[in-house]
């Protein structure tokens, strides 16, 4: 080989992004709602400064090189302290999702082996009720959100208070583990995904780009997502690489409260799942005039699906921007994200809103292709579905210590999304259901996805989730889920014929049932499972 | 160690960003002024399709993984084919600077050891002078750029015309080479730098950051910068990355040809030397109105200190910005980019300035400090000067085959730049001079840059060079050689008085000498030694 005469043992390390942070933008500020509603504010110069506290109070309680540092807290100053500081220490950051039942709790951090979990005060009693079943654990490290740390605990202020803001860094390999996550499926255990310094790195670079997030230190970013959600999608260490400002927003996630933040701290991203945004949007509709929120660039939404209907109701009612990202918590997160091409910004709105609205096509340095259940690659047509399957330098490449998900990761080096998607001969992804949610009917593939964003853009309907039942004569059948808008509704006649212009007749669904509410999982995707456990057999008694 | 879980195998290479341009960007085009002045107009489609041409090519006349390929051209589609092609067949790209003596030229490709050099027609009178010089030359592959290719030569149209439009890429692994630069000193022989995929990779990648160059597929990017000046900044392959258009200037770089091709082609980013940029901007203040250039986002200016008062013209008189920034061959090239930080928006337009004329603050991942004499490292103060001093993972770590200048990598790790610089609290750099062009008079340093900047934003001035010329008692003075505007001229008096507002005394040159022109380098940075060898020794004989 003839080889670069570079510095290619320079290993690429959070430890830059931090000393970034703390070089270059220490008058930056670093917002956070706190729980009260009062705002709590400091700079970089403070968080690069408690950071190194913190690092060196960990190294004093025994944590050494390749420990896991659980933390369960919502999105706070204290959170981005320790997402700087475990990693840059060698140790593990492990973002506990504070959603979780405390039994699946148990086995994550259980598993992962966590030495210390960092909790903020008010998830304590969620705390109490699984760390006991944690072996590993040695300390717990309170963070004083709602009140004064009780006795018997270690406080995170004093643990930090007497620290040299100083650190020596260790040598940090760039393949070493930096993070972990754990993703929960419906069947089996919670897998778990290690994340190195390289590939979070790398994947912070890639997601900084002007057509990714285009991260600059003059933006203000509000991640809605939280922290124990996939690394809030790389914005923390975005805002490390940049320098650009955070706005946390503390436990407290009603679209008043966002918005209200959004407009005082002049936010220009704000990232949340849709189900957060479609809370935005109706408060827009009532009032728009109250929230001067014209700083905002865009709205990152991502997690599941967001509805055509919302991107759209966001540009045309309010001119306001949304940016479609799609991604896993095994992909770091981000994959692909919905940006309209120069070459199609005058092909008028209707263009405009197609891709927007699709999962959009990948960024750099994440492949994909599509196959179909015999594994053969699928061509880009735009029409063909196959599962995606992609690889990447931010990819996982198995799950820690997990055999029973193998079978995610092909021979050739490929990880299998479990997403059936279609992708055109521009790159775009329409994702058309989750492997385990698509509804074979008579042998044809229908798309729940592609269902429910048609019903949502009815004018009656709040929320729709569409599942498969079991049907006598076709196998499964299409049932939707609807959660109308507070006083309106709809028949299932006219639901039908408001979809009929646009899918052939047998996807139209069999039912529409009214719920309260569609289920949601931890992270605000739709729980289908539970709709197929409620109304699955619907269609064999009859209905 | 807790290792990572991620596809860290997952190889950086130069291969990812050629198939991201024939996948997601196919229609953006790349536009090429000929010779005769004419445009060639192609889209990445093509231009991906040639490069797979020209690698089936090149593979057939027996190039192999590892074997130096030149390039002696001007910037144009078919040298960007060779940018793309033969990094990704796993060959080593080798730009010969077009403007150096045959002679050094005769020693560069000889000592990279190139098999095969792809050459401009319009440069065989060039290259005719030394390749018989060059042992392990093999092929000779001529583009037709002004006519048709000789008799007895490979014509490069010929060349590719029967080959496949697929390519199978080698396996390549991120640390082998991709690229080579040789960078000529005053002194010694000139100096190999070789760049790897996975240095390329990052770099693109920073590059591309939007507090970096900013690069998105919807920019039309005209390097003026030679594509032989260390990867012409990293724009062709930025380009790739992104998708952004390229505007290939040609083989003339005259100010109204350059000007009329950014009105013609809507450019959005160029990029050139303060020489290039100073002409264009006489002939905007002749006549600004004959040029619509308001698609231009910034003019990148870079490769020598930019003037303050050129900056400020392009600014105050035709509302155009300027980015400032620092880098070097061996730096792939960028280390730093003059850009104003949120905090400083609102300070004025003289702060801003003073910003966006220093050599900016580093991009990620370039680790920056600076030395005395002794090599202790020196405070950021903005006052104190001292080498600087870089690493990162684009950042040389040797010479090939070159021992003469070892001493420019220190024992811990760093690349000594020869640059004299202040660093002030905030990290901006600024350049105060080359190590071997500083002036040490009676004990103290004289910037002369800073003099020459400050000499140039007199209005009789077209440019000015200061250096050091041997004196009796105080063994170096400052003496500036001039260069007038036409019809313009200045009395030594007047001039000084012009300087002494902002210099101690013993600053000021001891005199100035009307010249026609400043001597310039190859890549047009100021020549300094051959002043010094011609007024050398003015002072010592009574002047």
């Amino acid at each position: 080989m003839f080889k670069s005469l570079m510095m290619d043992d320079y290993q690429l390390t959070l430890v830059q992004l931090l000393e970034r942070l703390g070089t270059y933008f220490p008058d930056n500020d670093v917002v956070t709602r706190l729980a009260d509603g009062t705002i709590h504010r400091y700079t970089y110069r403070d968080c690069y400064n408690r950071s190194h506290q913190l690092s060196n109070a960990l190294r004093r309680l025994g944590v050494k090189e390749g420990d896991r540092v659980g933390t369960l807290g919502w999105n706070t100053f204290r959170h981005m302290e320790a997402y700087l500081a475990i990693p840059t220490m060698g140790a593990v950051l492990h973002t506990l999702n504070l959603r979780l039942h405390p039994h699946d709790l148990a086995y994550i951090a259980d598993h992962a082996g966590d030495s210390v979990i960092i909790a903020d005060r008010s998830l304590l009693p969620l705390l109490e009720q699984f760390k006991g079943e944690v072996k590993s654990l040695r300390h717990v490290i309170v963070m004083p959100d709602d009140g004064p740390t009780p006795e018997g605990y270690l406080d995170y202020e004093q643990l930090i208070a007497g620290e040299s803001t100083d650190f020596a860094y260790p040598d940090i390999d760039e393949r070493s583990a930096a993070a972990m996550c754990y993703t929960s499926g419906t069947t089996g255990h919670p897998k778990g995904v290690v994340y190195g310094h390289r590939s979070s790195v790398l994947h912070s670079l890639t997601a900084a780009l002007p057509d990714a997030l285009g991260l600059s230190e003059r933006d203000r970013v509000l991640p809605v997502v939280p922290m124990f959600h996939a690394n809030a999608w790389s914005l923390p260490y975005g805002a490390a690489l940049t320098g650009a400002s955070m706005i946390f927003p503390g436990p407290v996630l009603q679209p008043p409260v966002l918005l209200d933040l959004m407009a005082a701290e002049k936010v220009t991203i704000a990232a949340g799942v849709p189900t957060i945004w479609n809370g935005v949007l109706a408060l827009l509709d009532q009032d728009a005039s109250k929230w001067d929120i014209s700083a905002l660039r865009y709205m990152l939404v991502g997690g599941s699906a967001a509805p055509p209907a919302m991107i759209e109701g966001f540009k045309k009612r309010h001119g306001l921007d949304m940016v479609h990202a799609w991604g896993m918590t095994e992909m770091s997160p981000i994959g692909s994200l919905a940006r309209v091409k120069n070459k199609e910004l005058d092909a008028g709105p209707e263009v405009a809103l197609g891709r927007r609205a699709s999962q959009g096509y990948a960024v750099p340095f994440v492949d994909t292709r599509h196959v179909d259940d015999a594994g053969t690659v699928l061509p880009w047509d735009g029409q063909t579905m196959g599962e995606l399957e992609v690889r990447g330098p931010w990819v996982a490449a198995t799950y820690y210590n997990n055999d029973e998900q193998a079978d995610r990761f092909t021979p050739d080096g490929w990880f299998k999304t479990g997403d059936i998607v279609t992708i055109d001969s521009e790159g775009y992804i329409t994702i058309t259901d989750r492997s385990k949610d698509v509804i074979k009917s008579g042998g044809e593939w229908i798309s729940t996805v592609a269902l429910e964003n048609a019903i949502m853009a009815h004018p009656a309907i709040m929320e729709a989730a569409v599942f498969a039942a079991r049907h006598p004569k076709w196998d499964e059948r299409p049932l939707a889920a609807v959660v109308f808008k507070p006083g309106q509704e709809a028949t299932k006649d006219e639901l039908n014929a408001f979809l009929e212009k646009d899918f052939a007749k047998f996807w139209l669904p069999d039912d529409y049932l009214v719920v309260p509410e569609i289920p949601k999982t931890s992270v605000g995707k739709f729980q289908k499972i539970r709709l197929r456990e409620e109304y699955g057999e619907y269609l064999m008694k009859g209905n």
